[in-house]
């Protein structure tokens, strides 16, 4: 069900729109919010100059009956969102005692004394109350109005996120606003384009159209698709069928309902399997083992990795024959097998991946972009060639998402086999 | 100077608003608008619907001059904005021929045929110019009126990015609307908190608070200080002038101007002395050797890293004592130090970096978040121990961070014997 409300998040900061910071906080609020059945209606990024924020809040209360406003609370002098609502709102500011003696306790316990900026941020608005900030100096406030709720919290993540979480939840949960839904059903692919999808899913999708709601997300590999019940319409037995009907119809392009992470369904597979893995990186220094080791737990499956970013260190350390490196180059089929091989014997791996190539702006006999990819698995070795586009950094992205498929591809098809081999041990 | 026109951006799509994406053309827009002198004033994320969608356009185009419109042009049932930006300004769509042989051009390329749902992307609005999307199919709108100028663009960054580039920048010189400035000074620091910075900075900046204004950013370890001449006030010369000032007070805590990358500027300090690098990595998993491989050109000094996630990998491949493990465990600054020093041997160079430690959830004797860092240098093996907050994704960076901060200021204060030793050689 599509909540009456119309929410919305303000967020302020010149850093927001001069091109130094992303706003991380509109993941985090639409995916809380999304999930509890209060989706974000608009979201907007707005400077720090008081006559321009004075602006976008007055078309922001106009509009909205529930306004999340982040940032701009802090010590600095570019802080200034507590005065601009105050003066939307025709409230006046009072200095806070508890507050103060919160700020002075938060820096006595690191053995420091406030600084004279740090008093500017004992101001609360009238009638709001302030939400308490373990991890920070700048207190959040909580302004309930007739007819809106105004909620002003801190930039900095590690303040703004428990303060999200243990204050501002559950003041929603008691007005009834917010509840859990499980109605909306996600789907993630990979290695198949956007358009693709849509022309696989299209013909599941036409039927179910004047009850669901799609939204198609494609990025660096994955397409995510979103299929949320119209309101009134079907209840979330169906979008589950229709979800089933969805994953059919994708293959191995289907990874899992929600937003799984590609390592983490490969560690999973391998500790299905009892076995372990290792990697060996040369263009991608370092990312695709960092990927694995993310997923909480890794250590069960996960034994390490090489950073062979030099030939001799692949020689040497990866056993990868002079010879093969002469004669093929490290960025070839034949190295990128020797390097898989010679991880899994130096970890002791059951199964290693490795990744080879050019990642950019330099490259040798083939293009920037050219990446090879090696597999080695107690039924054989595999490699595989592709050709990847952007900059530096996106190539190493893609290169280890497609590392990353290739494995999960290989090892599902192979499972068996697999299975056979581990019994057997 | 601040541009005279007001401009702001306008990213349209329901995964920017329920938790699937980032919107991550803002930094892109923020960081070369602000360059070119044409900043924005705000933006906006709009969800796919057509009546919210119609209803935000209907308020960015009562309030501002140049309107940069992202996504929804594509061949999905969800991309409405060519059709909603027609109807809000009471516009036509034609079919463009020229669009459909592009499109049709674009797919016999890969050897494929376009489907239906591609025809949908040849409506262009009456009176817009398309613009060429040679990395997709979805062609840009630049839609020039009298009072204003709106430009649609395509959300894949592949596709978005070039377009931008060639066909819009060279759009608003035409205009005259761009051009280079280089009066702003943005300071990087590393390693102090944000109203440290500001204690420190206050002095200085309060003196040229009529002219200048500042802005604080705060991310993960690094605080950005962008320093901005207010219109009519001061010029680049001393704007640079106050940046020195400031750079003086910060000491140490001074990474660069601009927004320099750590682990360039400590592969230019070894690049300066000639001198070689790995790393070896428990709990930060291939994250601190990814940083350095980000770096284009790293390979001249960098040589590679292990990932030695499990204690025999330590033992056996890093040289790590099995007592000096059963003593004082993994985690702990003698293994740091053994690990470092491993490493460098293995792989020859110069100089190691390590990080063992507990990026949670999980822990051991000591909490989670508890980080030891190792440096082997050509003068002397020093460990490091911090305690980092965070969850198991930003203990690693931080503790990635904290290590290259590490390494960069022992190499500023040892650069003489450094510089002496390498001369030896």
């Amino acid at each position: 069900m599509k909540a009456l409300r119309r929410v919305e998040l303000v967020a302020i900061g010149d850093e927001l729109l001069n091109g130094i910071r992303t706003n991380s906080h509109l993941v985090y609020f639409g995916e809380i919010l999304t999930r509890k059945g209060l989706p974000l209606d608009q979201a907007s990024e707005i400077p720090d100059r008081p006559e321009a924020l004075a602006k976008a809040l007055q078309q922001a209360f106009s509009r909205s009956e529930l306004i999340f406003l982040t940032g701009g609370l802090g010590p600095t002098q570019d802080d200034n969102t507590v005065a601009c609502v105050a003066s939307a709102l025709r409230l006046p500011t009072e200095h806070s005692q508890h507050v103060e003696e919160s700020i002075t306790a938060f820096f006595a316990e690191r053995g420091k004394k406030p600084t004279p900026n740090n008093l500017k941020q004992c101001q609360i608005i009238q009638g709001a109350e302030a939400l308490d900030n373990p991890n920070g100096t700048a207190p959040g406030q909580w302004l309930q109005l007739d007819q809106q709720v105004i909620v002003l919290l801190p930039g900095p993540p590690q303040e703004l996120y428990p303060m999200f979480e243990n204050e501002v939840l559950p003041r929603l949960e008691k007005l009834g606003w917010i509840h859990e839904t499980e109605s909306a059903v996600q789907i993630r692919t990979v290695g198949i384009g956007e358009s693709k999808v849509a022309d696989l899913l299209d013909p599941v999708l036409k039927m179910a159209a004047d009850n669901i709601q799609v939204a198609y997300c494609a990025h660096l590999g994955y397409v995510d698709i979103r299929l949320s019940p119209i309101p009134g319409g079907w209840d979330s037995t169906k979008v589950r069928t229709l979800g089933e009907a969805c994953r059919e119809r994708l293959g191995l392009g289907f990874l899992g309902y929600g937003t799984p992470d590609l390592a983490c369904v490969i560690l999973k597979q391998l500790r299905g399997l009892n076995k372990s893995l290792a990697v060996a990186e040369s263009c991608t220094g370092g990312l695709l083992a960092s990927r694995f080791t993310d997923v909480p737990g890794a250590s069960k499956v996960f034994k390490g990795g090489v950073v062979c970013y030099l030939n001799e260190i692949k020689e040497h350390l990866l056993n990868v024959p002079g010879c093969l490196l002469e004669q093929h180059g490290a960025v070839s089929a034949e190295c990128a097998v020797a390097m898989a091989t010679g991880v899994a014997e130096l970890m002791e791996s059951d199964y290693a991946l490795s990744i080879t190539g050019y990642a950019g702006p330099e490259a040798g006999d083939e293009p920037a972009g050219t990446i090879y990819l090696g597999y080695h698995s107690p039924v054989g070795v595999w490699s595989c060639k592709v050709n990847l586009p952007g900059n530096r950094t996106a190539v190493k992205e893609r290169a280890v998402l497609t590392a990353l498929d290739f494995i999960r591809r290989k090892l599902d098809k192979y499972k068996v086999y697999d299975l056979l081999e581990s019994l057997k041990c």
